[in-house]
C-alpha cells in the first residue's frame, strides 16, 4: 500500500528478467492502483522524470506508459508536464471510502455540455405525458423490444431523415439512455464481433477512451485538421472503427468538410470498417446551413448517435442510434441484457412531442437564444481578451480559444476559480498530438449578463497569472 | 464455419499436446461460436454422448464443458438430456443477421415476471408527473448525482425501512434502471474490487450467471433446501459473495427461515463476505406476515435490491439498491459511467407517488387481486391435475409445481403450445443440483377465467403427452 502524489511515493515492483516489457509492467502497476482505489481520481502522478529516476528507468519508458494510460482514459495529462488520474477513473472500494461530496459549481461556469434547462418545455411535455397516460395501450408498460418503443423509432426516423439528412428506417433505430450508454454498447458489441482498434479524434472527449479500453479495444488518436480528421493518418493507423464528431468537432469546433466526409466514407467502404458519428449538437448551427449527417452517405458503414441531452434536458436520459441493419439484432440484445430498455413513459412522451412538431418548435425557440449567447461571448472576448481568437463558433453550445503560450491553462483555471468562475483547459482532451494551450467555453446554460461578467473576470485572472510569472 | 444442431456438426479443433485441458478447449470453442453468432440463441447442441463420440473424447469431458457453460449462462440444459444455447446469449453480427421477429405470446401465458400492467395507476401517476413538472427546480433536469434523485432516495429509505424492515439512510441508496442494470453494476464493481466467486441459488434465474461470468466472477451453485439456501454448502464453496432471493426464492418459492437468515449473516460476517438480497416481489405476501429483509440484520454485509417492475410496471425501468456505505462511491461512479443516471422525471414522479402514500394504496389494491389469482390457480390445479402439488404459494406472482417423472417438461411445454398455452419448464433454472422436472407458473398478468381455462388446457396437454409415451 502506498500513497500517490509525488515522486518517490509511487511504488511499482518491476521484474527485470526480460519477460514483460518494463513500460507494460509500469502500465499494469498504475492501472491496478487506479482500479483498486489506491490512486484516486484527480491524484497527481510524479513527473515522468522523477518517476524514471526513482525506479531506475529511462524516462522514455515512463512517458510511454503514461501515454498509453492517457489513451485508455485512466490518466489525463495537463500542461506544465504533469499527469493526473482521470477525474472519473474507477475508484476502489477496499481502500478508504471516497467521499460523496458533490462539487459546488462556480457562480459563473463555462463548463461544457449544459443546455439551458430553465427553458425545458414543461407544459408541452406534460401535454405529451397526459396523452400517453390516457391513450397508450396497456402492453406498452410491459417490457419492450430491445430497440425501444416503435412509436419513438418511427417519429425519430422521420425527424432525422428530414432534419439531419439521414437514411433511417424505424427498424434500424435503437433508443438508449443517452450517448454514454449507447457508445458503451456499441463498443462492447463491436469488440465481441472482432473489431480491434478504435480511432478517435485528437483532441476529443477522453471519457470514451476508458470505455473502449474496458471493452478490449485499442485506442489510437488521429489529429484533427482545419477541415476535419486526418484521413491519411486514419488510413495508416490500421483502425477498423473511427468515432467522429463531424458536424461540430468536440472540443475544437471544427466542421468536417465535404471532401473529408467523402474520404471517411471511402475509407470505411475500402476496409469494411465502421464510422461512429456522434451528432451531439448538430441541431444548433448559426452561420450557415446545417450539413447533413455522414450516415446519409453510407448507411451500411455508419452508426449514427444523437441525444436529447443537449436539446431538451440531460435528465431525460434519452438518446438514439441509427444502426447498419446487420448490427441491429446484436445491439438490441445488448441493450436488453444491459437494462431491459429505457424508460417507456419518456420514450412515448418524446415520440408524441416529436410527432406533434413540438421538438421543432422548441429548437426554433432555442436557436436564437443560444446564438445570442454565442455572439455575446465572442464580442466580450474580442473586447476584453483580443488575444484569444475563438474557433468553432458556427454551431453548438461551446467554442474553443487557443491561449497565448505564456498563460498556463491550469494556473489560469485556478486563478479563475478564486473569482468563482469556472473555465476549462483544453489539454485533458489531447491524446498525443501536440498543440497550444487552450480553453473550452460552454455557454448554453448562462445568461448574456453572466457571459459578459465571466469574460471580464477571466481577463482579470489572465492578468493575475501573467503578473505572477513576471 | 460449421452449423450446429446435431452430433457431427459441431466442429471444434482440439490440440492433444497436453497444454490446455481438453474440456477447457471445448468450452472455449463453444463459447467463441456463441459469441461470434455461429451458434445462435436457442440452437440445440449435440448430446454429450454424440459429441464425445464425434470428437473422440470421453463423455465426462463434454459433460464438464457443458456444465461450465451452463454455469456461465451460455448454455441451458433441458430435461431429456439435451442442451441449448441460452435464448439471450450474445449473438454475433458478422454471421448472417439474426431476425428481429418479436415472439408472439401464447393466448394464455403463464410466463413469469409479468405484473398486471392494466392496473397501472395512470391517473395517480399523472398527478405526480404534473406536480413534478410544475414544481421541480430547474436543476433537477440536469445531470444528477450518481446515486439518483435525493427526493426518491429519501422516499424509498422511509418506505423500505417501514415496510421491509431495512436499515437504510438516503445516502446509502442508489437508483438504477431495474435489477438487470443494478446487479450488473454490483457484479462489475465487486469483481474490480477483488471479489472472485459468486454463489447463486440452485435453481435460480440463469441470466445473472452470464453477467457474472462476463464480469470475471466464477459462479457456483448452492442447493436450495426447504428452509432456504444450504449455508453449509455455501461455507464449503469458498464464495465471497452470495445472491439470494430470501423472501420468496425464485423459482422454487421457498421462504428462507429465520435460522437460515441468521446463518447467512453469520457466514458473511465471518468471511467479510457480501450478501446480495434480491427482494424482487416481497410486497406480495398472502398467508402470513411479511418477513423483514436480511439487510436490516446486517447493513454492512448486505446489498439490498428492489424493483418497481413487479409492483407497478416493467416499463418504468426503476429499481433501487441499499448499499453498505463503503460501496456507495464506487457504485455511484459506476452508475454515472454506465448511463449518467436514470430518467429524472420517472424518479421524481415515483418519489412523489411514494411520499403521498399512493404506492401503499396501489399495493393494498393489488394484493387481493393477486391473491385471488393465486387461489384460483391452486384450486384449478387441485381439481384438474391433483398430482401437481404447488410449492411456494405464500407470496409473489408465481408458484412452482414438480411434475410426475413420466411427464417430460419440454414435451409438455410443446404440447401446451399447440393449445396456444405457455407453460415453462423448471430445468433451465437448474445448475448442477439434480431434481425432479417441474413447471414455473407466473399468474400476475392473467384473469381468473384465463387461469381456469389454462389449467384445463394443461390437463389435456398432460394427457396427450402421456398417451404419446404409452
Amino acid at each position: 500500500m502506498t500513497k500517490s502524489g509525488a515522486a518517490g511515493e509511487l511504488l511499482v515492483e518491476l521484474r527485470r528478467d526480460g519477460g514483460v516489457a518494463l513500460h507494460q509492467q509500469l502500465e499494469a502497476g498504475i492501472r491496478d492502483r487506479i482500479r483498486d482505489g489506491r490512486l484516486r481520481p484527480g491524484a497527481a502522478l510524479p513527473s515522468s522524470r522523477a518517476l524514471a529516476a526513482d525506479l531506475g528507468l529511462s524516462r522514455g519508458v515512463v512517458v510511454e506508459a503514461y501515454q498509453q494510460l492517457v489513451a485508455e482514459g485512466y490518466l489525463v495529462s495537463r500542461s506544465g508536464g504533469y499527469t493526473l488520474v482521470a477525474p472519473d477513473a474507477a475508484c476502489g472500494l477496499r481502500g478508504a471510502p471516497a467521499s460523496m461530496v458533490v462539487e459546488q459549481a462556480p457562480r459563473i461556469d463555462f463548463k461544457y455540455s449544459r443546455p439551458d434547462v430553465t427553458q425545458f418545455p414543461r407544459a408541452a411535455w406534460l401535454r405529451s405525458l397526459r396523452k400517453v397516460l390516457t391513450e397508450a395501450p396497456h402492453e406498452r408498460l410491459a417490457y419492450l423490444d430491445g430497440r425501444g418503443s416503435e412509436e419513438l423509432r418511427v417519429a425519430m426516423a422521420d425527424y432525422l431523415n428530414r432534419v439531419r439528412g439521414t437514411s433511417a428506417r424505424p427498424g434500424d433505430l435503437l433508443i438508449c439512455n443517452g450517448f454514454a450508454q449507447g457508445s458503451r454498447l456499441i463498443l462492447q458489441v463491436l469488440a465481441a464481433a472482432g473489431f480491434r482498434r478504435l480511432a478517435v479524434e485528437d483532441p476529443s472527449d477522453w471519457e470514451l477512451r476508458s470505455v473502449a479500453a474496458a471493452a478490449g479495444l485499442e485506442v489510437v488518436g488521429i489529429p484533427v485538421r482545419e477541415d476535419g480528421i486526418d484521413v491519411d493518418r486514419l488510413e495508416a493507423s490500421g483502425a477498423d472503427v473511427v468515432l467522429v464528431t463531424a458536424a461540430h468537432q468536440f472540443p475544437t469546433g471544427v466542421v468536417t468538410s465535404a471532401a473529408v466526409r467523402a474520404a471517411l466514407v471511402a475509407w470505411a467502404s475500402r476496409h469494411d470498417a465502421l464510422i461512429i458519428e456522434d451528432d451531439y449538437d448538430a441541431e444548433y448551427r448559426y452561420d450557415r446551413e446545417p450539413i447533413g449527417a455522414i450516415q446519409g452517405l453510407s448507411p451500411d458503414h455508419v452508426i449514427y448517435a444523437g441525444t436529447a441531452s443537449k436539446t431538451l434536458a440531460p435528465g431525460l436520459r434519452l438518446g438514439w442510434l441509427i444502426l447498419p441493419a446487420r448490427l441491429v439484432p446484436a445491439m438490441a440484445a445488448a441493450k436488453m441484457a444491459d437494462d431491459r430498455g429505457s424508460s417507456v413513459l419518456d420514450q412515448l412522451a418524446f415520440a408524441d412531442f416529436v410527432a406533434r412538431g413540438e421538438f421543432d418548435r422548441h429548437l426554433r425557440r432555442m436557436r436564437p437564444r443560444y446564438r445570442e449567447l454565442r455572439d455575446t461571448l465572442v464580442s466580450a472576448l474580442a473586447r476584453e481578451l483580443p488575444e484569444l481568437c475563438p474557433t468553432g463558433i458556427s454551431a453548438g453550445l461551446h467554442l474553443m480559444t487557443p491561449l497565448p503560450l505564456d498563460v498556463d491553462e491550469d494556473a489560469l483555471a485556478a486563478a479563475a476559480l478564486r473569482y468563482d468562475l469556472g473555465v476549462y483547459p483544453l489539454s485533458p482532451y489531447r491524446l498525443s498530438e501536440p498543440g497550444p494551450p487552450g480553453l473550452v467555453f460552454g455557454y448554453g446554460s448562462l445568461t448574456p449578463a453572466a457571459v459578459v461578467e465571466g469574460v471580464a473576470l477571466l481577463a482579470q485572472a489572465v492578468a493575475e497569472v501573467r503578473a505572477h510569472i513576471a
